[in-house]
């Protein structure tokens, strides 16, 4: 038999996910989270293991408590399927990359390549390349930080075009072709920077992706760091199983 | 022009991500990162920007510095392709899901299912389903803490059947197929339950994947919540594009 706080905490968890996950699904449509009592109901908890979980969403960032009033969601989560995130497909007409982004530039100017980029990107330590950083804004907000570096030829098309709504637009404008895009998923604590420029606190959850970029003759030509608010960029996966 | 300190704080980000990919990517075979000098030489950094991010780096768990040793890598990442993750594919010989991890079962109860998992199972709250909590164990390490709710018949031919490996070994072994099976990618901070059962601190980031799995006829069955450790399971996606 486990100890009653040992199931308290797991219990606290469990709501935790679910209430988490029907925040950033988009669950409330007038942003209003049921009441303490009503929680207590429907999930079968007691008041602390409701206000628990509570509390640990609202240290996150994702929903607000106000006194006499409620709780209410603080997010604004977008769905983007992972073939338009990599660049792969037209976007769907809701998607954020249907020209629903605005880049705010930090930085464009030609670097000798650091020598993990220029391991990644197949050429010598030192290699001149462009860096492209953004901060990405959905209806003005910073929603993701990225940190690009563009191989030449592709960075000599790309140093004069105009960057006016997403890294694939500016591609596209640039005449730069792609052929494939690979993602390696991870996760990351934002420090004093990127809690600065993204508008949330240091140490918040970011989801952290190593995007490589080819061409169509097979050789990579752009390494990035994407980091970005996992409470506004939902990226969904789905895979199908062949029949047999 | 940019205050040199706001110059500093984004060469400290811009060479973390990068010695962070190093890490993770396995770029230092024996573990062994370069000397502080050697760092800076080869990124042109100041001494107080490599360590900085070296410090970064430590807090999150990803190196350990050893005085007068020096700085070696502190993770064991392994490279799991979406298409395996999704469970879609036969694993590759080396993925992870190739009989490479054992559980450590927490719960297999049968609940009624709460309101959000009821919703996205397109079932009334309060269904029974089966609840089947575990850590994903790799080389006796804890990697990730998953919780299902699966409904019936399912969930019939899963409460008999020993739980060995992974999930889709688990299923497999109850003769239960599936035909697709989607992700939701988020981030989160470790609590302390999460952060006691996957051996990390609290406060540490974690990704957080909510997964539905659906049957040949359409219907899903299965909703999971699966919070996993970023600096061990290195989800890689790869998207290609159409020729036009």
């Amino acid at each position: 038999m486990k100890p009653v706080s040992q199931q308290r905490v797991h219990d606290v968890r469990r709501l935790r996910d679910m209430l988490r996950a029907a925040v950033q699904g988009g669950h409330y449509p007038d942003g209003h989270l049921p009441s303490e009592a009503e929680l207590m109901a429907s999930h079968q908890a007691s008041r602390a293991t409701v206000r628990q979980a509570l509390t640990l969403l609202r240290a996150e960032g994702l929903i607000e408590r106000t006194q006499g009033i409620g709780t209410h969601t603080a997010v604004k989560p977008v769905k983007t399927s992972l073939p338009e995130a990599h660049g792969v497909i037209k976007p769907s007409r809701d998607s954020l990359l249907n020209q629903r982004m605005r880049p705010r530039e930090l930085d464009r100017s030609v670097v000798p390549a650091p020598p993990t980029a220029a391991e990644r990107l197949g050429v010598a330590p030192g290699t001149p390349c462009l860096r492209l950083e953004y901060v990405a804004l959905h209806d003005e907000e910073p929603i993701a930080v990225a940190t690009n570096y563009v191989l030449f030829p592709e960075a000599g098309q790309l140093l004069g075009t105009p960057f006016v709504s997403d890294w694939y637009r500016l591609l596209d404008d640039a005449r730069v072709e792609l052929s494939d895009s690979e993602f390696i998923f991870d996760c990351e604590l934002a420090d004093a920077l990127l809690a600065s420029v993204l508008g949330i606190r240091e140490g918040a959850p970011l989801i952290l992706m190593e995007q490589l970029i080819y061409a169509p003759d097979g050789r990579p030509f752009d390494l990035a760091f994407i980091h970005t608010r996992g409470e506004r960029f939902r990226f969904v996966s789905r895979g199908t199983k062949e029949l047999s």
